[in-house]
């Protein structure tokens, strides 16, 4: 017999902490359409620093929700503004250089920063805004070594701001939901996570020379994405990495990684890095356990379209590079730090897991530079709490 | 050897008219990058006509979009209205009850009106809008019956504003890309076109009792997307149609429908829907053809995660339902419209199709009452215009 | 901890009836493994009547099964058994032409006839291998008629020699697999069956001309799958048929064709069919019922296997043709056909079933003809048994 | 406009040397239909050594092909063979225990042995059948160390008789498929090969140790596969090894491991094993090259069904062991064996490669030993021949 009542979501669909899966955008119509929602009655103050490929991206989002007010955009190509202006129409955003970023840091009305200019600028502003009381989103590295990454979050922690550093894939629905998934037992204890990543397209040249490197820039993500699953920190590591591309072994640098990691409780995890696949921006996540196996693919847009030919079967190529990949991810991760800042919740990046991902990520250049595997220590403090 | 340049889009994601498929959001990211894009200078009031289901998701359209000034909100439920103007911080929209949509009629900053009113208020409310020369987006159907839904599109026409009925599948990235291939030749001449439509959830019996019937207010769709595809009308239409759930039979109304559609080209249209499918909103279509063919299966979140166990290998359930399975096609047919608005193109469904939809559903009625095939003739004035 | 014994089959893999799923492989090499399993001690000594295409299969099957001694090939094509005798090395076989059979029919070594000759020569076969006291497996149909396919019916009891008619679709792994998971409530109450069968490669006009029409030939292979998965007969059929193919227009059949059934319990039959697929034999099944739905998509050889370039994502084409497609379902028909002479299962294909399939099959071509419904009466005795 | 041709065979279906794709079991139905094929006329008499796990599959292809002529099975489990001989109706094969061989090494009517007997009666067997002049057919390892391995393939080339080792993964159709591409360039340069390996169900403690542990037991097929598709040595290798079941521990052995190879040229080389997967036989293999990449998932007994519920959408598990996995494998490697001893190909198993490969295991074996990376030195005779 028919039940004419509207059935609950799926199993499936229940939000991670933090990280709502793709179809909360379905649930969030359903709230409206119960209107039985708490208003969303707080609007924030930003100031978005760099307007780059992440900045534009942040832009976008600042701009269409409704609880963000974006007064301020940083950065010191003024062309560049002038073109945003025109392009997003916006008429009470004020546009400031660098040099004049101190109206936005003492504007009261200014509750929190986004940061997306060039690395070697991060300490600087996240320092500054920090002592002007503001809430920091950050996109990683907080800061350019270990030290300072430490003084940086020790202050935030005094001045009770919040600092974020944006580790978006921690953010997308499928990667979320393989760890949720993990940590609730569904593949039993974990034996090996394999995460691969390989970048669309192959960066300029300009950018890779001030990237820090493939470690510090790319494999970051992959081993906080493996720590994010797993919860625990390696005790060694080994690299194999390669310069295929001419001008990356120019700038001593490589674009094709093997990184091998050993675990305490008998994981291993392996992760493959590319600086360059021609077929797209290829993100996958693997974890195997005793019980069974979790694994997120790659994402296409219109992945359900299929061409059937006397030659063959054919679908569209997957994402061409993390702008749409990531795109629910950098929403969810921006949607995450209002929450911070609305007090609804607390921030589910550990500072320990900051540091730690950083630390891991100078162990592999040491490998790579001894060609053997380096053994890695933790002392208490660093280890990350239970959960 | 590598290259060190951003490559060009694949051919897949070259966007349709009116109709960009899911990567160009990607394009508007790179876009942006670039910022070699004209701004987006203009921007238009509108006034929103309902908030049940479908208002509600071009509520937050309108908010979000910077292109776009919501001025009016037009229900006569004050208490929604109340939580609405609450939950999304909406300090500058105006709320008003039908009584007093004069207002808004009469504000000259009001380019265009938004109807997802119940049907019944449609006529009269398209009929005032174009009066005061606004362009009109409206939920199907534009009127109750044929002969006045041509009043108003002559009425469009005379008053030289856009009548936009919202088919909103058109703009459905995986269906458009279905379509523009099969006009491009890619599966030679079409033989067959089957759609497969299962809603879910189940709808109230309230909303059934004055849906109009599954004919005009499923099957629309379906047929809708079979002409939209072929572009061309069918001769002949045979129905099964069954009430499998009582309460529907109660109201004389079918929950399981098989239609067939015979084309004087030679090609068949298979259409089978279903009020209430238990698995999720199901909206597949196929196209056969000479020299190949060609699919859009269905659309799930989550949908590149999969759990490997003993007993299965598991995927998360298709998308819910209509609204976050279909979001891009609600905020295409809204981009599409603005572009309208903006002079940038010109209407992309053709009133004759809409009249033809109409009149076929009609078809179908009858096929069901008599219990036999119904052929339908065409003036040519119906016709569609040779493409 | 470790669990070091053998798991138990998987719940999937549970034998139908007769038709058992492709992992039984796996479970006869574990059987042969444990040898625990009673001996193939019984020899059945085989005439092959027609070695065309679907005799050739049969013929291969015969050969290497260790349970089969084919004794006689009968076909008046001499050179054609000629090359057979040399590629497969049949010393031991007798070849005979049909003015010779009759020295089969009286070798008493001779336990069953497999008969795959032209469709007017099999009542003759049947007759005299059923006088003969001989099993029969017979290609369908059966015989040209409704009336004669019945007498040989009752001529195949009064002998008590099994007749078997090779509907070998219900023997696809992938099909029973469907159909044992609906009848065991996995969907629920069925609300619609769709079955798609397109042929490949386009048979040969010569073929064509004296198949009895594509009713006849191939509509009944659907029809019969409905009839299998549902357990119930059509009282209503309408059909949409088109001769593209300007050959088979000048023979007055059709070669694209759509099959609409009504049954009384509320469920509706949609089939879809085609002489001719250009991208491969495409065979599929879909059962939706009203607690969810179960399909069966195409077969590819090297299904796992997929390319992933800057323009596309590629996997090899859908099986060629049916031999390659339907290789186990031809196996395990004539494997059940051998359990039934060993006394271990009688006939899984009902009689009454091949004799519905035969009038509805004639009830769609009158439909064709007068371009209506047609309404089916059943008496009683054709009713299926209750399941 | 129609064509009433067979169409020529899809550009995936061109068998490579030596390892046909899954569809070419169409083809040779095809060539049976056409009957242009050249007969099978010669038939080679084997003796079979050892009845176990993959001499029972050995066994089932022997009676069933018509080429090869089983005379003799020897094991000296007598109640084995009393229950194979009934089980097959094996009238004609004489059945023998290893005191007794010497009857099947002297009879000449024996043209090849199959040896699947202990790995400690490798030798033994493989030295009386080539001094004998019979071909071989050698389940992997040939012989217990690199040095007696190499005296072996000398004795081979000595008596000019075929001494196949058999790597059957080798002539799986899709891994086949996947090196067949690479090699034509397909991915471009390669830069990543990855394969994974996780074996169902866990082998008893009894086979576990004797089997001479995880790397040349088990890791041997996922280093030969890497060099198959790469055709390269690595001159390093590191390996992360954990014993996660504990009677794994207790016998010195290892059940998850990490491998990670380099190569001269560029290339990195990823494995990871486990010797207990517990949702079947994962098979996997990935080749990421400057142009593409290419990749074989794991294959699926009824892949092509999918149920779909409220909950989840779901598919039947991978294949539960080696025997229905790599069925095709098996034959295909046999055949291979047959079209050499007919001299219409020659072995396509390298010599070296089977030495290389157990000379990278012992490699890997010194890295867990040592914690350690280990280089791996090739003097000129070693290394493959260019191809």
């Amino acid at each position: 017999m028919a039940t004419l009542k509207y059935k609950k979501p799926s199993p499936y669909v229940v939000p991670a902490a933090g990280c709502p899966p793709e179809d909360t955008k379905y649930q969030e119509y359903e709230k409206n359409l119960e209107l039985s929602t708490v208003g969303k009655h707080q609007k924030f103050g930003f100031a978005l620093f760099g307007v780059g490929r992440a900045g534009t991206i942040h832009l976008s989002f600042l701009i269409k929700e409704p609880k963000t007010d974006l007064l301020y955009v940083i950065d010191d190509d003024k062309t560049k503004l002038e073109k945003l202006k025109k392009y997003w129409n916006l008429e009470s955003v004020k546009f400031l250089t660098n040099a004049e970023s101190d109206v936005a840091f003492k504007d009261p009305r200014v509750r929190a920063v986004v940061i997306s200019s060039p690395t070697h600028t991060h300490e600087d502003i996240v320092t500054k805004a920090l002592s002007h009381n503001k809430g920091v989103f950050c996109e990683k590295p907080v800061a350019e070594n270990l030290a300072q990454t430490k003084l940086l979050y020790d202050k935030a922690k005094q001045v009770k701001q919040p600092l974020f550093s944006a580790f978006n894939r921690r953010f997308d629905p499928s990667f979320a939901s393989i760890r949720n998934r993990v940590r609730a037992g569904d593949v039993g204890r974990v034996l090996t996570v394999k995460v691969c990543s390989r970048d669309s397209p192959l960066p300029t040249i300009q950018y890779l020379s001030t990237s820090g490197g493939i470690f510090h820039d790319c494999a970051v993500h992959d081993i906080d994405m493996t720590l994010y699953i797993l919860g625990e920190y390696p005790t060694k590591v080994t690299v194999a990495a390669n310069a295929n591309i001419p001008e990356i072994a120019e700038i001593n640098d490589y674009d094709t990684v093997g990184i091998m990691l050993s675990f305490a409780s008998g994981a291993i995890g392996i992760i493959d890095l590319s600086r360059h696949s021609t077929y797209g921006y290829d993100q996958r996540v693997e974890v195997f356990g005793q019980k069974g196996m979790i694994k997120a693919e790659n994402r296409q847009p219109i992945y359900n379209v299929e061409t059937y030919t006397e030659r063959d079967v054919v679908r569209a190529p997957i994402h061409y590079s993390f702008p749409s990949r990531y795109q629910e991810g950098y929403e969810n991760e921006m949607r995450h730090f209002l929450e911070v800042l609305e007090g609804k919740t607390s921030l589910s990046i550990d500072t320990k897991d900051v540091l730690a991902v950083s630390k891991i990520a100078t162990a592999c250049e040491e490998s790579v530079r001894t060609g053997n595997s380096v053994e890695i220590k933790w002392s208490k403090d660093e280890l990350p709490h239970p959960q």
